[in-house]
């Protein structure tokens, strides 16, 4: 008998669909090539890219080779940063510029190496590039969310082999952060905890979807996966905001990711995958309101989360909003746990 | 300069990336291959899928050739019929039991004919099979959601090519249609009037996104389009609910459903799509409370969803549930009012 689940935070149903029982063999896909030809994110092309914003190089000048991260601007952007809102209604509908920012972190000059082959200390850097870039794009007040995120293989949407990340900056809040943000608001008010606080201790305590436990970080399959071997990376003590991690935090946090991007990529074969740094919204004043009015330092908990790219969307799930799941969340927990990395 | 365009029914946004400007052409994929190996919904074959629920066939017993439409059961359901919800709690979740059902309506028994190259008076059998699996689906007290879709070509998740389209009753309103339900219910509260009409109206004025205009059906692209070349089919007279159609409605439906079809097909080159039938649930009495509770035949307006499938979902859509849109819905209106059909 399938199982339609809850995720009382993102307030959505999922039909998990044990009978059809998947298992990791039958997601595997052709391997996608990593051929190079002229790629711009390689060592020695910086010419062929924009100029850099954000770079981790031990010396040099910026836009030379000998560097380990390097942040750019999109060349293609899909918001640009330069003008203003000009919110405005149209008829029944509302429309504003398409004023945000758009780059590109390359998480190193290796053209064949992944973000699961490269060191801890590597993995670090790249998160400080991350935490570097949300600190600065907070303070331009027309962002109000910044989307951190990584397509990993084409099928995923990733139309550049090179390891890289993006980061869109965004001129509102949008529906998926606005519903975690919400929820979590009124779980606190109610009860003056965190929600991801209280079911983190729930996920250790069952144990049935814990894939591994660090003394700071736990990898979790969610219990309402919409996608099989869907996987999120909890830091276990609150903490609201990425971008306040310090850089020992960062160490023990890239330890964790690397893990488990490893783990995947021996169960399934070097999956496609998108992940999600997801995080709370800068707090600016704006026209003299708080951005976000709650106290989110309290009710907010950041994390990551990664979907493996193995199914499709098709006409259900886009009708709906609900998606159908083949592969249980302990089977695939499971699976992980067993990984041998 | 791309734009931010919100959706007032379906409370997202999207960006119109207009910089990108993606034509037809750009979209064309290479053609699936329709073989024939033994397909379980041809002529002939009626042994091989489980005993048909409705057909339309001239004369002869059930299950037998010479049929014209064909219900059966889903062979491999995602929900099935038989049992109780068994609704509780888990920790801070919630689960039921995976009660629904799954049907498979059968379009036409040739192979090799898509929805769009059957005659008008082909397709109004499909909308009449439609029409009679929802009015008895809906006497079933566990159902409060019918979702009517179909899935064209493998990329639009379609397993078998053989045309067909998909109905699964659901034990709950999905989040989806609770949107555009409570957006029409609070839109109905404040002016008496219907969303959707007064929306269908502002669009004929403006003509800007009109595909082609019927006697009683207009075919649109939406101002937030989601994905390139979206579509919809809306009743141009006010009606909430798809199944109080009578039959000379359904004809005239479809011949509108047939021109967007062969439109689309023209433009993309028989792209793969999902269409969704959205619908009112049906208002059934459940725990003594009205299931749902506003004037739904005066707040609510059935229409059909076409969305093609050219773009990829990737992290940045996932992490946020906005989109980005390469073609604006005004240009994929004059490439698809251009069509040659």
């Amino acid at each position: 008998m399938s199982e339609l689940r809850w995720d009382p935070l993102k307030l959505h149903w999922v039909i998990i669909a044990t009978d059809r029982g998947r298992r990791p063999r039958d997601f595997h896909l052709e391997p996608e090539s990593h051929e190079m030809t002229s790629c711009p994110f390689c060592y020695g092309n910086e010419d062929k890219t924009p100029g850099e914003i954000f770079a981790i190089r031990p010396n040099g000048p910026p836009n030379s080779p000998n560097w380990q991260v390097r942040v750019i601007p999109n060349k293609y952007p899909v918001l640009r940063i330069e003008g203003s809102l000009g919110s405005r209604g149209y008829g029944p509908y509302d429309v504003m510029n398409g004023i945000g920012a758009h780059e590109v972190i390359v998480e190193t000059p290796d053209h064949g190496r992944g973000l699961a082959d490269l060191t801890p200390a590597e993995i670090t850097g790249v998160l400080m590039a991350y935490r570097s870039r949300y600190l600065d794009l907070r303070r331009d007040m027309r962002f109000r969310y910044m989307v951190l995120f990584k397509n990993h293989g084409q099928r995923a949407g990733a139309t550049l082999s090179h390891a890289h990340s993006q980061l869109i900056a965004v001129p509102l809040i949008p529906p998926v952060a606005a519903t975690e943000l919400k929820t979590c608001r009124e779980f606190f008010s109610a009860k003056e905890r965190c929600f991801f606080c209280d079911m983190t201790l729930f996920e250790l305590a069952s144990g049935e979807r814990v894939v591994k436990e660090f003394a700071n970080f736990v990898i979790l399959t969610p219990y309402a996966s919409c996608f099989p071997f869907e996987v999120r990376l909890y830091p276990k003590r609150h903490s609201h905001d990425f971008a306040l991690m310090n850089d020992s935090e960062l160490g023990e946090l890239a330890v964790a990711l690397k893990d488990m991007l490893c783990r995947l990529k021996g169960v399934l074969n070097d999956p496609p995958f998108n992940f999600i740094l997801h995080t709370a919204p800068p707090c600016h004043k704006r026209l003299g309101k708080p951005e976000y009015w709650g106290s989110i330092e309290y009710d907010y908990h950041w994390h990551i989360e990664l979907v493996p790219r193995l199914t499709q969307i098709a006409g259900f799930e886009w009708g709906t909003g609900f998606y159908i799941n083949p592969t249980s969340p302990e089977d695939a927990a499971a699976f992980l746990r067993d990984a041998e990395i």
